[in-house]
């Protein structure tokens, strides 16, 4: 099932044209997104999802995201979704049509989840290392990369995951060239070793988790020590589990990098999933 | 006046929605494009266009492009074409839509040229040299970064243009950490000294431009030294003179490179247009 909700309120036909050619979301992969998870009619993290949307804006000198239009949207989608319990919920904003009047093309799009990520979410995946060519330092001082912009520019992201299935692996953790870890393609890295989480800081240039924040608050409510601290991909391998996180994976297994196995993690997984699904 | 071309060969209304929310050219900026100038009717480069249109598609692991079906869309729209002697043909190709069954999503549009375009080819331009965040190796070390590709994914490349806009300037030249030049977000960029014109290798993670190679096939016939070769920034400041080559710009003039002065080289850009125009 698929559902397509519009910036008033209205529902729209998925499977008929709804774009121009000339809008920039497509001619310039100009614009933003979110995917929100949405279970048993409720989305999670929609108001971290909504500031971080305003926040790729404010990066890509956007107007400010109509909030109130998203949050309705959502909700459209939501009162009429008759699949599953699980909602992907993909919120767009695009800068609009070139040479346009500035009004920003928006929807939200619900979907089924896919059977590839409930997969992943029971069995883990394995992923590689690829360079991302961001060293530290890069994000701040070029803001004009759009480093840590949720942008729907995002061929990069995809080039990259069609390399990870060329070497056999499902997932990508991207890494600086001195081997310091930065994110997936579409998740939040985190580490596990004994009672502590940590995640690499979005000022390297990647995107702040909205599920790997919404974990670390239960995990430090629980007891555990949450840090965001930059990781050596070497670190990895003596970790005791290693995590991506997205809205849509929830909290996947990294069982396997680079085609070593990493120090198995299941147990640890069960556990973190329970703190995640405690938030709610 | 605008006309908008199906790969089909059928004539579509423009400002009528065409493409569905879910294509990946949308969702992920996954698709590539070319821009073609035609005039008097007669495409400029187009072998060399779809050539590198191909190029791209390979790149981004999408099937190659139907070159025929481009071909004609461009004949329908120049055959259609009732406005002024010169088009700006926008060639795009999607990887179509999300879980489709592949079938991409293409089609060719006709613009005027912008009266921008046509004020920076007579009067030249201010640039600002902006990081790109690419050093030497990276293109060839990490192919799923896609540099050199011309996607659809080009956010970046509009930040940027609006950042040279904040410091005043119209352009940018685009340049590695160690002070290298690479190119502008849609241009080539070229150096004169002397009789002999040179521009940096697409091996840098650049793309190969088309305006700058018939440039340099014109300018070799009439007894220039034509090199690719790196080229530090410093050395612009020195240069006789420094252009910006595209298909909608042709050869346009930097006068100005982050705030100083360049050589004037109004005489040259007249020499070199003129080689430019005796292609064809």
């Amino acid at each position: 099932m698929r559902l397509l909700a519009l910036l008033d309120g209205t529902l729209a036909d998925p499977d008929a044209p709804l774009v121009r050619v000339d809008d920039l979301g497509l001619l310039r992969g100009d614009g933003i997104f979110e995917t929100i998870l949405a279970v048993d009619g409720k989305p999670r993290e929609l108001g971290p999802h909504l500031d971080r949307l305003a926040r790729s804006a404010a990066m890509l000198d956007m107007p400010e995201p109509d909030r109130a239009a998203f949050e309705r949207a959502v909700r459209v989608v939501l009162d009429n979704w008759t699949g599953g319990a699980e909602v992907a919920l993909k919120a767009v904003l695009t800068r609009g049509i070139e040479g346009g009047d500035g009004t920003p093309t928006g929807f939200v799009m619900g979907m089924e989840i896919s059977a590839k990520a409930l997969a992943q979410r029971a069995e883990g995946l394995a992923a590689v290392t690829l360079e991302r060519g961001i060293e530290p330092g890069l994000a701040e001082r070029a803001p004009w990369l759009l480093l840590g912009a949720k942008s729907l520019s995002y061929a990069v992201n995809m080039a990259a995951l069609r390399e990870a299935e060329r070497r056999g692996a499902a997932e990508v953790v991207f890494t600086t060239s001195s081997g310091s870890v930065l994110e997936g393609p579409t998740s939040t890295l985190i580490a596990a070793r004994g009672r502590t989480l940590t995640t690499p800081p979005s000022t390297l240039g990647i995107l702040p988790g909205t599920t790997q924040a919404a974990l670390f608050q239960a995990a430090e409510r629980a007891g555990w020590t949450v840090e965001v601290e930059p990781i050596a991909v070497d670190d990895l391998y003596t970790a005791d589990g290693v995590f991506l996180a997205s809205s849509v994976r929830k909290i996947t297994r990294v069982h396997t990098l680079d085609g070593k196995s990493l120090p198995d993690s299941t147990a640890l997984h069960t556990t973190l999933t329970t703190l995640y699904e405690s938030h709610y």
